[in-house]
């Protein structure tokens, strides 16, 4: 494959990742998500009106990391420095789902962050913790903080009053923990709210993380997830 | 445009409204939304049967500031007055939703206010307080009362043991602040089960709140939620 | 309308009130719903499989006040007795409702009642109590006992562990009830978890109760739901 | 019927079975459901990928009691082990489901066992205790462990973090069965969070359960879960 059909292959899989984050009510009116393109220079995003409106891989923006728009002629979103400031500082990570999962909410609101339970919430690798300041991430200034409070091996963070920003080494993969962190903060809560839930350690987080990351399972849920959104 | 065509925008608008209020089961038998007429002296308003059989601008009634039905060949609803006497004191409130909102329904039996706590909950710019009447607002006396109690800055009130009234500068806006009312409400109570919720401060509520409601924002939910009611 | 055109219209009802309650989850594979026939010596009530599968008044098995079948292909629940028994008891009782609403449920393995906290929950006209005994009501002596335990202004049991019996002056009165019952029980519900729910004073449920109990309202209600069926 | 139209039929139910699962979102990406074939020898099993792509009998996999694949195109689950070593030690068990319910998965975090509070979830006949090791059920040693931690008369085991094992004399039992714990645990929790629930006695559990588990109500109930996932 070469680096155009990787480019249209990102770009759908992009398309996808908004169908799933939309029917399963992850996003809504607001949220959005994007995948880095091969070169590591731009990132496709979804445009600023909500992600139910997207329909192919044309109405998505490139931007470079600068934050600018470089393709598409829709607008971009308010928050793309979310997104430009995270590709910068993180190399290795290639997708990023930027949600208003509703439990998660719960959590940041009670600046608690959501820590592994069970096996599919170990796809995170550690607890979720609370960025929190509330503003929108609509600068460059306040996506590096946010950038800097993710650190170089963090995966996650719930904005407190705003959502959350999910990681992972490409948009498949941010997905699949955006929907696993929302399942894995309602079982938390579920759990928090009759007794002490046993929470995973840090080695069996580690370990059961890292088998549900290889490729198989991970395709797995993506084309689950991506069944149920069509 | 001219009045004509604002009327018919404003009349389509209202037929969205509780199109969008009835899927998301915020209206279900009852409950009604509403919207002034150019030339302020009139409102029109979904009939008495509930918003689910109504299905063009021709079901709605026009009724005067005297509560009178003055168009329309369906009944007006019992709770004409609940609008009469907000469109009377307000003349800012363009749009009303009267609502039985699942959650913001049980803070309203435990006569505490829906406070915000998150970026879309600040839509409300302040904390909406119960009414502690429980009748149904039928007649001109009890619905002064309730414009009274909204005052003149006030944009909803919760109506104890018997759901919502929501203000808006137009139906759009009491639409997407009903949507949101019962969203912060929810995100209120879930974390309360749990903890002790970071109210969003004064300062805080205002400026996410005033920036929620400018225009392209407003407008982007809306199309949200009326795309998901098709 | 003669008796005969009378009875049809009874069974239609019934078919209405079956196709209602499944589709709001209020039953699933078992309960069922019955109404008196004119004449006040028989009834009709959905059969022995799941309400799922009842596709008109044919389907439908007519009963006498010895519990014996004397019209219709399909076999008669085995819990026929319930509805029996309280016909027999309760001459003003036109239509009931036999459900395992899922938080009427919670309250019943609680032996807690179910109490009124807002407008569509004075429908009951008063607070829901336990029956203690988790047997199925398969006798005539456990009907008896349901019978008199409900007494003869009741309108509504909990059935421990197993469900709920609900009464009206016709089938579509049960159902509304049915369906006010639940969301009675989900809201005093969701109150509890969080603080305590300002419960309707006995006159306050007694005045919005019969208001809604009006032909008009509950019709309303009825044409709702009826809808959601379709 | 001879052994061959049995074992079409058993795979049919199988694949109904999974269906089921699916619909109520007791199985989503992960989980599988097997049933013995005629013999006692081999047993069919959903293959590695997410139930909602099995369309039909051809799908599933067939595999012998050293947990080998002995027809089919399929791969098998990661986990057959866990279905492997159940068939082994209980000749009495001839279905199985591998689940991920939700409210289940919130006790087996507790570490606390679902226990029966009504009609429907004494079909388990006892309470369900939660099996403390997070591991997948991937080979033999572990799938021994749980299957000794089950029992000989046990009915099913939660999963810590992992979901749960739930057995019946067929798969239709086995289905039956999962859906009525989810539902037991549901219900035993929603009482929880605001008292303290009525567990069924011993006695009460055997006999409720003991006449639900008769095929004519098993089948009912079947039949009413398949028109559901149709």
């Amino acid at each position: 494959m070469n680096a155009g059909s990787d480019a249209q292959k990102i770009k759908n899989d992009v398309v996808t990742a908004g169908r799933i984050l939309i029917k399963r009510g992850i996003c809504e009116a607001f949220g959005h998500v994007s995948a880095r393109l091969p070169g590591d220079e731009f990132f496709v995003i979804t445009p600023k009106a909500s992600m139910i409106f997207v329909e192919g891989p044309e109405d998505l923006v490139t931007v470079n990391l600068k934050g600018e728009r470089v393709e598409g002629q829709n607008q971009q979103p308010l928050e793309t420095w979310l997104h430009t400031c995270i590709y910068r500082k993180r190399p290795d990570v290639g997708g990023i789902a930027r949600t208003h999962s509703f439990t998660t909410s719960a959590f940041s609101i009670l600046e608690e962050p959501v820590r592994p339970v069970h096996d599919f919430g170990a796809i995170l690798l550690g607890e979720t913790p609370v960025f929190p300041d509330s503003h929108l991430i609509e600068n460059e200034k306040i996506g590096t903080r946010l950038a800097d409070f993710i650190g170089p091996m963090g995966t996650a963070a719930l904005l407190r009053g705003n959502g959350t920003a999910i990681l992972g080494k490409d948009v498949i993969e941010a997905t699949i923990r955006a929907v696993y962190l929302e399942e894995s903060a309602m079982l938390q809560y579920k759990a928090l709210k009759i007794g002490q839930p046993i929470y995973f350690t840090v080695n069996e987080t580690r370990e059961r993380g890292t088998q549900l990351l290889e490729a198989a399972h991970i395709y797995r849920a993506w084309e689950y997830y991506k069944k149920c959104s069509l």
